[in-house]
């Protein structure tokens, strides 16, 4: 027996309501159960608003990841963007579709999932949608977050000099996948592949590097390396170049699933060349993986010191290659 | 020929481009382009936000609706619900999810009618998401907007023996499904429909209520009078009473589509008993329809001056009946 629209709201509102009211800075006026969500910051911040789609069988599939991972991979987008101006998050909006047959225990275990990493980080779920889905779990999150005024770290700021760094190691989820694809849903239980089920938005280095002014420019590894490190270049009009071998791949995954593979929700940021960024902030490392370099040009230094173009290889999600 | 994300992604930016930055009072300081938008609020107001659901076969159909009138109502919804706090508008936060075949002209269609009523508002398209749909579009739109600190007006502010308002007339919605369901789209045509295609948010009602102090409790009509009157009264914990012969029912449509028909986006409100409501706010009517009582009860006083029960009778979009 699946769920009516009433019973959904009110699943998410009790559910919820143990995590409703945290520790937040900001205050919430009023939220899930009225027109809107009303919300008072402290003053002298700006806001933040982001929005990210969870769609199932392109972000997820019900045959590979367990509902409370579909419900913590699907808030952790939003936080990732949050983590990525240096931002602290505060409230989240679900909006929820999902197809008539829907058994309850999938959507308690997925709203669990969310619920979890939201009081993680102190996160209310403040308001949303639901709605009935015609294929597949459709789900939609905001989230807002603030700064103290004009502190927020843009995609826009990479100056030719600056260093370049990354947290964690990459290539986890695209190894993760690329397991799944092989042997299906038995990996899932592998400690490997935790980052990829249950990854940790770096909300801690990102608001660390804001609060020292040490990055010109940030962004959260979703598409992949060589995909976001074009919207930085693009957006700071400038070029890049990285060093194979300094790239911190994960266990078990290759150079091109950390250049190429989305979805390992670390951070990608330029520092300018004094700036002193310590090896380890909020208990995650960081590496330094190359330089920003005046034109347009991007471009990867190999092992054996060749200079080739570092294209982006778009991530599609699970669309690529079935 | 349908988009890529990535050329659907140009066109939202080129499209908003027109319409960002316009006098809008709150600074847009990032918007489409950047992990987060950016935004910075004048000094001492809460924040409101809200987010909708299009959903095609839900809540539009291709073979019903132009794709500016699905784009114009996917806005409207949320418009809606910020008129309904006594809100000011700000900005929009549009994720679209596209089936893979999806026209190009289809999705300009659609932006067009979207970004036109954004235009009239004066709200800024600030960010959102694309993705691909496995069925059908998704649409979910996020609303911000703002109100002076405190003045808020939500749904639980009712109180026994306050009067109930509503702006507009009734009912014109559910009679233009119900003339599409018998002759099919050429009815959009007449001009007896058109605010169920092109529905126009009361958002100069509400801040004029709201600016007043007039309201105390308001709610935007979009599941229907029966079924937004039980959300104010739950809130509020009261009872009510409408009368029949006072609701105003638009030409063509019944009592019933009046009282049960959804999506009219006209405001519903309560009001002191001694406030002066004007007959006319920003040029829309407003008719008094009934009071707020003690207790639980929600009633229904007919032309033969009997007490019925005023059932919910729960708007479910295109679902029912199909």
């Amino acid at each position: 027996l699946a769920f009516t629209e009433r019973q959904l709201i009110a699943a998410i509102r009790r559910r919820a309501g143990t995590s409703r009211f945290p520790r937040s800075p900001a205050r919430i006026l009023a939220g899930i159960g009225d027109d809107c969500a009303v919300l008072r910051l402290p003053s002298r911040h700006d806001l933040l608003i982001t929005t990210d789609f969870t769609i199932e069988g392109i972000h997820f599939r019900r045959e590979w990841h367990s509902p409370d991972s579909a419900g913590h991979r699907c808030l952790a987008r939003g936080l990732s963007d949050v983590a990525a101006i240096g931002g602290q998050p505060l409230a989240a909006f679900l909006s929820l579709a999902l197809p008539r047959n829907t058994s309850p225990l999938w959507t308690q275990g997925f709203l669990g999932g969310l619920l979890r990493l939201a009081r993680q980080f102190r996160v209310t779920l403040a308001g949303g949608d639901v709605a009935e889905s015609l294929r597949g779990v459709v789900a939609d999150v905001a989230v807002l977050g603030m700064v103290p005024q004009g502190t927020a770290v843009l995609r826009s700021g990479a100056k030719p000099g600056d260093k370049l760094y990354v947290t964690g190691r990459l290539g986890a989820s695209a190894m993760t996948l690329q397991a799944l694809r092989h042997k299906g849903k038995k990996v899932a239980q592998a400690r490997l592949y935790r980052s990829h089920f249950f990854p940790q938005p770096r909300v801690a280095v990102g608001s660390f590097l804001r609060r020292r002014a040490l990055a010109s420019a940030m962004i959260d590894l979703s598409d992949g390396l060589s995909t976001d490190l074009r919207h930085i270049c693009e957006e700071s009009a400038v070029g890049a170049l990285v060093q194979a071998a300094r790239v911190p791949c994960s266990p078990g995954a290759d150079l091109q699933q950390a250049l190429h593979g989305g979805e390992d929700y670390e951070l990608l940021f330029a520092a300018p060349q004094g700036a002193r960024i310590p090896a380890l902030i909020a208990g995650v490392r960081v590496t330094r993986i190359g330089e920003v370099l005046a034109g347009k040009g991007r471009w990867l230094l190999d092992e054996r010191g060749r200079r080739l173009r570092l294209e982006p290889h778009g991530w599609q999600h699970f669309a690529s290659g079935e």
